[in-house]
């Protein structure tokens, strides 16, 4: 593949530590093999990544900035790409895809702004992959992130989103910090219709891997445990 | 990578003709090269794949299931799966991913129901692609498929999907025919707040392929012609 200068190049990353061998390609390398200028969400992760998968760029070569942690202040990432027009530039976020669950928007919206060209490159993303081994509807669906902590407020937005599942046949995606998975997890058997199903994918890509897939009922006639492992939270229908 | 059986891979197909390259790499040799039962959207598309990306495994070793028209007649992919527990399965769709906006997730279920092991495959899905290189939100976001044809039916969703832009801060994803491509275009600068932003997402993986993202007032300060090409369009916030 022939890469342009005044591109940003939007490029995944691992999601999980076992999935090198994805990005060990050489449609991969076509990217990090040549790439040398790189906006990312951590330079530790970013380099430890480049790493894993054998980019033979030498690290001392790289020239990576680091998202700011405001949003605010965006001020160095527009010099930095100013200052690299003639270069194709990558976008990388810690795992997955940037800018999807991850940040990485402002960015884009920035090399909109200067006219330089966007591509987005196909990689893993734990919420598309949850939604196809989930077996739910793929035609209609809606990512919410975070649901929120406090009990109440967690409970009203369960409602409101298993209210679009039934009405529009919306199935819902979730994402959780592994610490808290059990506690959503009981949320959603407490809160959900016992005819409603749920879809847990964990560590994607990764060696112990699973998606199961019942409905409430079902999974109230377990004593299932999550682990503090990265899980994908699904509820649909079938 | 140690292929299992009783165990479907939800495996992903190409975006567009130049895609290729994505394909012909070990990874996806590793699933491509060792499986040969497949249930697939269409069986001329899924051997042209196969021919395209050089599958080692000779065509007539294939052996291929397609998919029912109609959603109420799966008896015979569930006697192809458990015809085939002792074998890897592929599950195939015509372009992209298997399930998400395409069909797949009728055989998902099939699987979880019979305990198959469900194991997604993570590869190009043209609409995360577009919310990546829309710049929106990302956090929060809706797929909404096909919006309807006629107009009234389709203002009166566009103007619900804005709201929840508005109200929520989710990012909304359609798609539509390419046929349609301009009258869809037409109707987001018609109904559509000035300050909301469209972003079209064309050609993806393609050698044309390319991304505009700006303002609905933007937007209709030019007179942009959509050709009659695979689209996504995405609303959002900056």
């Amino acid at each position: 593949m022939q890469l342009k200068s005044r591109t940003i190049y939007l490029l995944p990353s691992l999601l999980s530590e076992d999935s090198d061998a994805f990005f060990t390609t050489a449609y991969f390398q076509s990217f990090y093999a040549t790439i040398n200028t790189y906006i990312c969400e951590n330079e530790k992760v970013a380099r430890h990544f480049f790493k894993k998968i054998g980019t033979p760029i030498p690290q001392e070569e790289l020239n990576l900035i680091q998202l700011p942690k405001h949003n605010d202040n965006y001020s160095g990432i527009r010099n930095f790409l100013t200052d690299n027009l003639q270069n194709s530039i990558g976008l990388l976020s810690d795992a997955g895809l940037p800018c999807i669950a991850d940040p990485g928007n402002k960015v884009v919206q920035l090399a909109h702004k200067l006219d330089i060209k966007v591509v987005p490159v196909a990689g893993p993303c734990s919420m598309t992959m949850a939604l196809m081994a989930s077996g739910f509807n793929g035609q209609n669906f809606a990512f919410n992130g975070y649901l929120p902590i406090k009990e109440l407020e967690k409970k009203k937005a369960i409602l409101l989103l298993q209210d679009r599942l039934i009405k529009e046949n919306q199935t819902q995606i979730f994402i959780e910090t592994p610490y808290r998975n059990q506690a959503l997890f009981e949320s959603f058997l407490k809160y959900l219709k016992p005819n409603v199903n749920l879809s847990i994918s964990a560590n994607l890509m990764g060696q112990t891997e699973f998606t199961i897939s019942k409905s409430i009922i079902d999974w109230k006639n377990e004593n299932f445990v999550i682990e503090k492992i990265p899980c994908v939270f699904v509820i649909g229908n079938r």
